[in-house]
């Protein structure tokens, strides 16, 4: 029921995935409106629909309207993964509603302090995305929170995002040990310690796109504000492109002969086409998608689940803290 | 002597501000080099050659450096704004020996705790870019920090940068004033009860290329990561345009028609062409400008110097200043 597109695009996206990958989909929300964008002669194997009788709007106040909605949407189908009766739950609703949902439904794996969200950008090198967390839930962190998402972030890019021994930096302002602010030193020495990772240093705010890194961690507002800023960039680059392209005749003519590249351009620049946002540390599987996801988003964002599942990524994300548990103890 | 391309893009940008700016400039280091460089029959009306011995390297630590070598050339520099035989000082040099320099031999002016590096971004509005700080010289800063900030911001954005009643934002991760991290929170308080400036509100990633805000505030390790990663930009559009333009015949004749056009997309893009960096908050106007500055980078800077000097930059801060200690005592 969120997002959007909702329910039109996120139905055609699921049904894309069943076909594609032989998931089985259950769809939560309204009946009516969900049977209304429904192709009419659809084959209803793996595939049901849940009904929900409420919604969270964009508008309210996430954990008071998550508490009071009992049968919102997101709760019902948080409610299907805690009785196992789903693998996962993907949203494009209130991000924020859907964070508390998982928190109070789901609870937070054994041995996290704080779940965080990740995000996937795209890099210079294709095919190389790199996973950033925390992208906002936590905007005050501390130096042992930022080591918990290096390691639920490694499991990720190497069981989800398929990147062998995935590469760990931590965002900062200086390449070396010396530099950054409190938070950082700190957090750099716990990497730097961690055998469980592979953290080969920092990474500056230049090395993001680089291609380098596999996984980023940093506190929940730096990287809100740089993916945010990130997000800005295909609007901004298509305005530059608009008033620096067509000027003159032999512009118009290189411009109307590039139209379909600089289309492509912008949705590789695009990092919403990269699948959305994945919240890490729940005791379930949960995939955020960006409000203005349509289809392929949706699809792509199923397939990450998809692998996590196959993958066991919650299993190995238990064992990894029941090693770091019984060697403290 | 400082910079990739020193001492000959340096002295050409210096010579051309000489001629166009009507101003005076004092080539700061080692003669020889110096001459080197210079046009074969030139005027020496208002050019001065003041010589320094050493030269602070890249790689040397900026405060051990500046304290040693006190004939450094921008140490040299600084000492002719201090004793007042320059009215500014541009270094493309080594930034953190160039800011620990102005620190020691300059001081802070009164009633500033931190002085702080700030940054001019171009906006999806032409001819109307965005001045941010801090973007690298304190890592952790308190929230009386990032109101001067603000202050000393509003005026180098008028009166440096032309902007009639400069817009103020506070970096954050959303529009609301609940939003944010401790730092943002308290920082919001103090912004909106401040008279001397005009606070419009937070402003998230994505409004700092908006041109909805001429100055926004924000603590240098935040500052910094942006910066850095919008630095990268232009080399990454460029990859990806490189990558993407030259498929197929129809693909290569629209590169080579738009070649022009890609460059002046790049240079738009690339905030090096707009003038480094200011360094607010010293007792003397400095400019520090990228490593990688060629002539008109260095020209640029000089023309922001001069409108900082011919408007009285420090006077005001400095009233403005007076002004606060004097209500609060």
């Amino acid at each position: 029921m969120g997002g959007d597109h909702a329910p039109g695009e996120i139905v055609a996206g699921a049904l894309r995935a069943k076909e594609e990958l032989g998931v089985n989909i259950l769809l939560v929300g309204d009946p009516q409106q969900i049977k209304a964008v429904m192709p009419p002669k659809i084959n209803m194997d793996r595939l049901e629909i849940v009904p929900a009788e409420e919604a969270i709007a964009m508008d309210e106040e996430p954990l008071n309207a998550v508490r009071k909605k009992r049968k919102a949407s997101i709760n019902v189908a948080m409610d299907l993964v805690k009785k196992q009766q789903a693998d996962a739950v993907f949203s494009a609703g209130h991000s924020g509603a859907a964070m508390a949902s998982a928190l109070l439904r789901l609870g937070r794996l054994p041995g996290i302090d704080r779940p965080a969200i990740g995000t996937v950008f795209p890099t210079i090198v294709a095919g190389k995305p790199v996973l950033i967390l925390d992208v906002g839930a936590n905007v005050d962190c501390r130096p042992k929170f930022l080591e918990q998402f290096a390691v639920m972030g490694s499991i990720y890019s190497q069981y989800v995002l398929g990147m062998p021994e995935p590469k760990i930096g931590l965002l900062n302002i200086g390449e070396e040990d010396t530099k950054g602010n409190d938070l950082a030193l700190k957090t750099y020495e716990l990497l730097q310690k961690n055998q469980q990772i592979n953290f080969i240093g920092n990474a500056e705010g230049r090395d993001v796109l680089s291609g380098d890194f596999d996984v980023i961690v940093c506190d929940g507002f730096v990287g809100n504000v740089l993916l945010k800023f990130a997000e800005s960039l295909g609007g901004v680059i298509l305005q530059i492109l608009r008033e620096e392209l067509p000027q003159g005749l032999h512009g118009q003519i290189g411009t109307a002969i590039l139209k379909p590249n600089l289309k492509r351009i912008k949705q590789r620049m695009d990092h919403a086409e990269h699948g959305g946002a994945l919240l890490l540390g729940v005791d379930g599987i949960c995939f955020i998608g960006h409000g203005s996801s349509q289809a392929p988003s949706i699809f792509s964002a199923i397939r990450m689940a998809k692998e996590a599942v196959d993958n066991q990524v919650l299993t190995r994300l238990q064992s990894q803290y029941q090693i770091l548990q019984n060697e403290a103890d």
